[in-house]
């Protein structure tokens, strides 16, 4: 039997939302360079509809998401609860995902309603987690204005508007990345949406793959407070063969498009909030990496000092991922169930041979 | 590009835990017919050993197990909350298995402990839904007995005892399935233990996978109700181009080793149940679909029927389900950590040609 690890390069199934061919990321044949400077109810539309919305279509659509970023109060009541758990916050936005699904008459949800759901209850942990009180919407503002605001408290100014609307937008989709991929294995059982959600977030946990965003701040604070020469520390990590996390990827072997566009908000709000140190850090890192690993950064790399810049917590970071990453988990779980058909591999057996019981 | 769909016969993995190879079950080269004979508990350690017990880790096993079968406080008091939630019972068990996991101290929970908290939570959600009071385990008894105790508040016999560990076991893996590869994409994330449940739970939940068991007593309690011709329905489903739950395979095209032994379990508990009439339709559904559709019963067919005559609910069954396969979600999920390699495939773009933003 012929077998690739991890699936590396097998093709899993056919899609019409986004792609890396040629290393370059599109989601429905937009280039991400371009649809950066979008909004992001625009790019949901685009990943829900393969097509932009016209101007009627897209104030429609981003009215009808903005009005759902509300929380049924039996939620509110129980995430109360759960929310101030000593346990990691990606963990309790796995249970609150399946919770919007188990509570209240949700059989009949739809992607517009869960996805406003999902981003009013991701900021509702981090605000109970941090003892401010629950903001609520403003129908003024659009849906990364409105999520920022709940996450922060702040209205943000049109030039950090365009910043984070640009964060989303690069988050939102990424082909068959392992989140997405496990929505679609969910999805092709013909489980419920809910259910699919809260698969996606246990996959993005991982630090492998969401998770990376948390730790490469944690990194990036280790060598700051302990005062450490960033090279001489990345050095000893490839020394002692661990994995410098922001760096890497299955698809990008010259880079992550992503990355670029990031890097450049991630110098922008590191001198606005003076946080140069982290940014300069991550340039000496990143050059060590280029030159003796020939490796990139990924998606996760300046994200992680764009969240702090944000005043987030890195425990946080992941759970921000994910609240952009559901616009498109919710594209794939459409596209999947449309195509009915159970993802179901092989395996190989490569253990003990035919035994029998003795007794 | 070359693509098969639903990745079938693709290999996704290797994996000493259990194979279908030339259409039999065995678990770590054990033939399932022989298996079958064990108890429950036996055949968990050979799936997270590659090999069974003596007589001395048997017991401690078992003690540790049935030992490890209570729930926090806390989880009972939020339980017995979120249980009585008019949802399906399986996004209920989605939210418990991540419920169980967010509170108290669980970062360090290890397999034994995770497998005992599933199947008395599983129990309790069943009596919670009833109104029934909750059941302590037995120490005396092995861990079949106590989760069947657990779930009907009677010890069962001899005879029942060795059908139900039966049944347990027959239930407890089956190589790469959806939801045991769901369970493995979310680890290969290195993701934590109760996501890689809480994922597998999700994708079991699909009518297609186990769902099916839930299913299958509807369509035998709607041709029982209506006093109708069981091949009069299934031959207008069959026209109508509807799926008979319960049939076919992905792996099996002569039939589901499991469903054999199942089906004599399901007749001997018929009888004593006063239940021969749904053995009965079933008998004559299974001849008109292998003759007019060669299809075969598969694991969920008979297991409805059995599930039915211990007093279970059918909305409860698929969580009965859950409950035998996380022995080998755990054991699916360890050895996928253990091979360290992210699980993330490729897709094929078929979408809109490149295009760009005019504005
Ligand atoms: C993302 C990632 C899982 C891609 O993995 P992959 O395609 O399976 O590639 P591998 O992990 O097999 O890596 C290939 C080689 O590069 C090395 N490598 C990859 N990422 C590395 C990193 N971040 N730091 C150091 N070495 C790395 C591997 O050790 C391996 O070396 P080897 O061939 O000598 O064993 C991997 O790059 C990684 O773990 N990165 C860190 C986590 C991260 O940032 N995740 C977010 C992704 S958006
Ligand atoms: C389990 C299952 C998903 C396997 O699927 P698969 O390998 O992808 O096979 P397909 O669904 O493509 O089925 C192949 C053909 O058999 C037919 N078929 C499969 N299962 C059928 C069923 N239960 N009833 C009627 N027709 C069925 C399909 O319609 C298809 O026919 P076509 O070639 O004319 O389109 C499928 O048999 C099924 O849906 N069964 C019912 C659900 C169930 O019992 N699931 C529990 C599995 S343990």
């Amino acid at each position: 039997m012929s077998y690739v690890k991890g699936l590396a390069g097998i093709v899993a199934g056919q899609t019409k939302i986004s792609s890396t061919d040629n290393q370059r990321l599109t989601y429905a044949g937009y280039p991400i360079e371009e649809l950066a400077q979008k909004t992001f109810e625009e790019v949901v539309f685009l990943l829900w509809n393969t097509r932009l919305p016209d101007q009627d279509e897209l104030l429609r659509f981003r009215n009808d998401l903005v009005s759902k970023m509300v929380l049924p109060a039996e939620t509110i009541r129980l995430l109360s609860y759960i929310a101030r758990e000593p346990q990691h916050p990606m963990s309790i936005l796995r249970t609150t995902t399946s919770l919007l699904g188990t509570t209240n008459d949700v059989e009949h949800d739809e992607p517009p309603k869960i996805l406003s759901k999902m981003l009013t209850a991701i900021a509702a942990i981090v605000r109970i987690r941090d003892d401010d009180p629950l903001i609520d919407l403003d129908p003024t503002l659009g849906v990364a204005d409105n999520f920022l605001y709940m996450l922060t408290g702040k209205r943000p100014n049109a030039e950090l508007s365009g910043m984070f609307n640009t964060v989303m937008i690069l988050h939102a989709d990424h082909e068959f990345n392992a989140s997405t991929f496990t929505a679609r294995v969910v999805s092709s059982t013909f489980s419920d949406y809910y259910s699919c959600l809260t698969a996606a977030v246990c996959a993005l946990k991982g630090p492998l793959h969401g998770g990376a965003n948390e730790r490469v701040f944690e990194m990036l604070s280790i060598i700051v407070e302990n005062e450490m020469d960033p090279l001489s520390f990345v050095a000893e990590q490839a020394h002692a063969k661990r994995k410098i996390m922001g760096f890497g990827h299955r698809i990008y072997k010259n880079g992550d498009p992503r990355a670029f566009i990031l890097k450049e908000i991630a110098a922008k709000l590191a001198e606005e909030t003076n946080n140069q140190k982290y940014f300069e850090i991550q340039q000496q890192l990143a050059d060590y990496m280029l030159k003796n690993k020939q490796l990139h950064p990924n998606v996760d790399y300046y994200t992680a000092l764009i969240y702090h810049c944000l005043g987030l917590k890195k425990e946080t970071f992941t759970m921000i991922f994910a609240a952009c990453r559901t616009a498109g988990w919710l594209a794939h779980v459409m596209e999947q169930r449309s195509q009915k058909c159970l993802i179901r591999p092989n395996s190989e057996y490569i253990g003990p041979k035919e035994r029998h019981c003795v007794r």
